[in-house]
């Protein structure tokens, strides 16, 4: 596994964090400073032989850099689906810009990737201290976002005239792989532009980083639905509230939102999968939770049982396979099921995704956000590229982009969070007759 | 029009609360004492003619009751759809006669009407204070509702069985239609029953009523989704929030939604009829729009452009009309009429309504249920019956069930409000060619 | 009483609220419809033979008004201490003067009477629809305020060159006294200018007002810290909760806050003397309180118990009598009254009022607040001065500043609101063994 | 530095936790997996040498375990000041025995230590799964604590009259010095009883731990009276926001809270000495501050600045070090010094520890209190003792409680934390001539 930073070159300007001044000694920071991607270890063993080898550049401030702040032009762009933070990280990049390392041409490209491309008529915004210090307390992105693609070559015709020497990419998978296209575009033009990623994915599915930007919001007030559910659950006869959650390929929204939550009854997420029917399937556990106590609560990720759904297949804009409405199928499967057997049952649903992802983040994600702001920064300003920062067991850390696209963080089944779950719930540990 | 309140007899018991004690004198009330239907007039002009008869019996505590304390039995039930304050309601008339009026023996029916037939299996509450001193924090009902009527008859048995004498009846109108057959069948085999309404109606469409309870909750709650909706339409090109409202005959919900919430573009509501087509409907001010600003929310209440929907007239089990969806309706015609003019637009859709009905009642509501409940428990304990309580511009008073339910309150287009709504909008006072 | 609004002269220029198109016809107000004070009666008697005399000016849009719209100019002053709402009320007036009567001249002037003053150096700001949008959503003023009087002569002198005709002004008593008097030196000069008062107390004291804006966020924010007194109390042997809340002569926020927080044992208000001292003074009856159930919880209005402490007198910036600080007098004594006694107790102190009267307004004083500012701008616009918009019984009328500023609204021991109080605290209705 | 955990014995008996069932494996933990306390190298260097001995014992279920589920009796108590997540720690621990290992016998001592001494009189409360079901809702204990250390002899004698045989011990420094004792005591009656601390600090300034629990609601809290803070400073000439916040000897609060709220000027907290007075001291940096921007906010850690107030020696009863009240110290010096140079000033002064340290916890704190609870309850039944349950770089570890107590975390003035805080306040990094 490849661990190494691209660099654009040698850093040969001191940089301007020294001048902080009252004596105060600023932490600078070595590339050859690694964190470990094991920190666990048997007594008896050896520590593991390739821990060296298999770690991660730790990031923050250097104390050379590449760049020379007064000649240097940045631009942001956030691209994909809404998650809390956004502005945060706008904010913090141009804030910390500004007054770390006086750089002061700070752009904004209007609605992801489209705000590249000309044609579109996006004017690019110049991001000033002033204008974005209030900004994290909205939801969203100030600079509007989209979803796709577009042609690299026109994308590095623009950041070359408009000559953007630091570019923040804030977005998920398919926009991070754009980011890379876009660095190599630029060094074979022979370009000095660091493309650095603030990965984006409100799942918190990003392989080697502890969490995500947004998640901490996003569980948060995904709480505030599931405990609605319950009232609804608790205030009718045989009542089911059903949540879906966001959660393509990883549960961990649902899981976090059913532990805080409590009063929750079964958690289905992508990662492990369900029958609907037979002795052991969904439907006769909730027959049977029914009978013992009234009502349930299910929460469902939103790629939770696909293999269920008679629909597959097409993608949408950024080539994110499409996914069949597991909510509104199991609604109906419910619905039937108890029809079926006439027993009357109550099932309110709901869909909170769109409100989940557009409020403003919470004191949590304003302080990590502000956090992933400043290590992208350090990483631009010491010529580093095609990386993204994140954190990993607590330290901020540079990744190739390439390395963190490569697949996506899930729930473990075997792990203390998905036990804690099966306790919290009370489910079965698998809802099959497998 | 009939404003006067039944009565089950003379009230020759002392009340209570005159033991209040240090001196200090209850504000007892007369039944002659009235609230005037109508406290504006023309300096001009006489005072209405009729203001003496057009008037309400004021609420509040008598010096002199029907029931003995000591002898009285009560009862709660609550009906239909969930709506903040209910726990509010019960815990209010739980406190109310338990520490004013020394009645100790209280139950809850649980799940609505149902509740007060034995074949259901649902046994009653027995409802203490310390029982239900906390349940104000939570959403919902603690006795459970259910919707649809039961049979008169079988119910009343179970009120004469029980010895219940006041019969506390939280629901909207088909279930006050309920209680009046209650207080009828009770009147004709000779009890002596006292049956008291609280109506609840998310909506705010109760004549004759300032407000219902659980309203000041839900517009507040729904200004979050609002502001949601806002910020997913200035997050993408040509971004559209659509937001479905609770209002079914009455847009009180989405009227207060839209002025506290700010930024929206569109209120739709029963009361203004609306086309989706032509130069002057929906879609072409929509297009407008989106061309001058970008973006645009929508608020439409869930009874709004019925009349725009092929589809219609069934009814629910409590025998109110079904509705066609307006929101995905609008969802479909708006998605479809930009696919057809190859104009980029980006919906996003929410209907929260089962989030704003199932949270805690806020503060304002918390104050408001606490005084619907004592103002109905001086009622019953009055030997007061049929009837209901109510403000009216800030009095609390009392009001023939047979007349509050013989329609609804609605926005009048000439109002303040709507045109408060049509500023803060700056949409046309009319979405139509007419 | 005189409740004859003052009038600058006829109204000749015709509302261009008529455009308002569509066919949609505006519910224009006349100048004698009147809200009677009292709405109330005794069937059987008269209705009260001076209703007409006693009765308020309704407010509303005029179908003529006295300025004419495209040459007129508009300034907003906020005065005194921090209630929330008051961005509101200058994003009302502001949208209101645009959108409806197309006044695009908004001057705020900054920090209070000081703004007026221009040797204080506080340029006024130019105020536009698009800078006042978002206002809401924060606390404060974005004006700024002061405490204090001006000298008159000076304010009118910029006002007139500055030729401001509508000044709108947000404020208290003493501020409100100040807007009579520069009326008043206006009409000496023969200077046509519209003087309208929007009242501000964050304690809902004002005469002939149903409530002042910022009050229902205020006690909402109060339940809050109710709440987490509670919490306090109950987790310490013998805990008390001492919150002393706004209420310098009425305890309408300690009386709300109780109510809707639950779990409160005492309220202390200005208008309900009470002893400390003595068999039936608050110390025992708090000894008797923790003996039975181990905690209890005490609110306090500011302006409570005054008698009781030995220092007084003095006047604030703003005229306003000092206040001895009585949370911090009954802390003390609690605190030494259980030592003597060598009763563990633990006491904990709160004085949440800058938290509560700086958080932005609620969903409830977001449209009150609107609708304040809307009829302020219709008053204003049809030449009316030296009066106040406000609402009574749920009407909005317009009174004199004079007749509003001659007393203070106060809590009627009598009353419903007293006695649901000591209801839910199980207070004794007299502290003392008077 | 010695990290091992003492064990009551070997285990012999086979964890319940095998019985999950549905063929789902339990990832079971071995007393040999450790976590690294560094987790960061130089690529160049070898890895530190010691790095096998610096570790910590990885939490986790074990698969054989000390206890007999049958035969268990377990207790917990919670003692100090009140945080948030106590409710979810006593919830976490009831449920976990309860559902996973079938222990049933589970007591709350209440009013901390107190509650083991009889003659307090305080009797135990019996815990079950349905009597914690809401807890996690409300802020504070539902045991109640109490400050100061017991008799350990007394205390031990009814663990030991009770068969306590898990004793849970939440509580700060003092608790858990007094757990130490407490588990000595029973080792030398030769008693096999576990001993597990769960470290409750609000400050977050636990040694070897990430984050203590409630340390996120309570910035995320104090974040609101920073705002509040703001908003009041802008709201006058010469506006100061002064917020004192918890933290005696860290000052994480105040840094999180200011980094997440914005718009704060100066962080001072105990770890970075100031000055007052002189041309760099906070004064007259104040002064400069008011004089460019008309307002500003100060965030003060109650332990800053303790050098500067002439008061300081006593302790508290549970031991800890009085200390002097900076927050009112630094209102009435910078009063002092405007008044002096006849500036106006308006300074508003905020207190809000006790709003913060008695809300409930927020979704993060939900879960990782659950999670604290649930490897309490598994180290427990593997017999081990006098050790406590944290989270180090994100991984659930075991640390003897001995170590953890000899220090506290501090923030350190090199780290990019504090340069954080220094960028976003603009603060000179010594406030001091020296």
């Amino acid at each position: 596994m490849d661990t190494t930073i691209k660099s654009l070159g040698p850093c040969e300007i001191i940089s301007p964090l020294h001048h902080v001044g009252g004596g105060v000694e600023v932490n600078f920071r070595k590339d050859n400073e690694r964190v470990l991607f094991s920190h666990t270890l048997d007594r008896d063993s050896e520590p593991h032989a390739d821990a060296s080898q298999f770690s991660f550049e730790a990031s923050g401030p250097r104390e050379h850099i590449f760049f020379n702040p007064a000649k240097t032009t940045a631009a942001i762009v956030t691209c994909g689906g809404l998650c809390p933070g956004l502005n945060d990280i706008i904010r913090g990049i141009v804030t910390q810009l500004h007054y770390r390392y006086a750089v002061t041409k700070v752009f904004g490209f209007r609605y992801g990737y489209e705000g590249l491309i000309p044609r579109y008529g996006h004017t690019p915004m110049l991001l000033k201290p002033e204008s974005v210090s209030q900004i994290h307390n909205f939801g969203g992105t100030i600079l509007g976002s989209s979803r796709g693609p577009q042609k690299i070559g026109e994308m590095v015709d623009l950041l070359e005239e408009m000559n953007i020497d630091l570019f923040f990419v804030v977005g998920g998978d398919g926009t991070l792989r754009g980011a890379v296209e876009i660095s190599n575009e630029c060094e074979r033009r022979g370009l000095k532009k660091a493309v650095i990623g603030i990965p984006k994915t409100i799942d918190n599915d990003i392989m080697y980083l502890d969490k995500s930007f947004g998640f901490e919001t996003a569980f948060a007030v995904a709480v505030q639905t599931v405990k609605c559910a319950y009232v609804e659950a608790t205030g009718a006869v045989n009542g089911i509230g059903l949540i879906k959650l966001m959660g393509r390929d990883s549960g961990f929204i649902s899981c976090y939102a059913a532990l805080a939550g409590g009063n929750v009854d079964f958690v289905l997420i992508p990662e492990v999968p369900f029958q609907l029917e037979g002795e052991r399937g969904l439907l006769e556990a909730l027959r049977y939770k029914l009978a013992k106590k009234k009502n349930a609560v299910i929460v469902v990720a939103e790629g939770a049982g696909q293999d269920l759904i008679p629909s597959a297949g097409n993608t949408d804009a950024s080539g994110n396979q499409k996914y069949g409405d597991i909510g509104l199928f199991l609604k109906d499967k419910i619905g039937a099921f108890f029809k079926e057997r006439r027993t009357e049952c109550n099932l309110k649903y709901f869909d909170p995704s769109y409100i989940i992802r557009s409020v403003p983040a919470n004191a949590q994600d304003n302080v990590y956000c502000s956090q992933l702001a400043q290590h992208a920064v350090h990483a631009a300003m010491a010529g580093k590229t095609s990386m993204l920062v994140g954190r990993w067991h607590g330290a901020f850390v540079h990744l190739p982009i390439a390395l963190a696209t490569q697949g996506r963080r899930k729930v473990d089944p075997s792990s203390e969070l998905w036990h804690s779950v099966l306790e919290s719930t009370g489910q079965s540990a698998r809802l099959s007759d497998g």
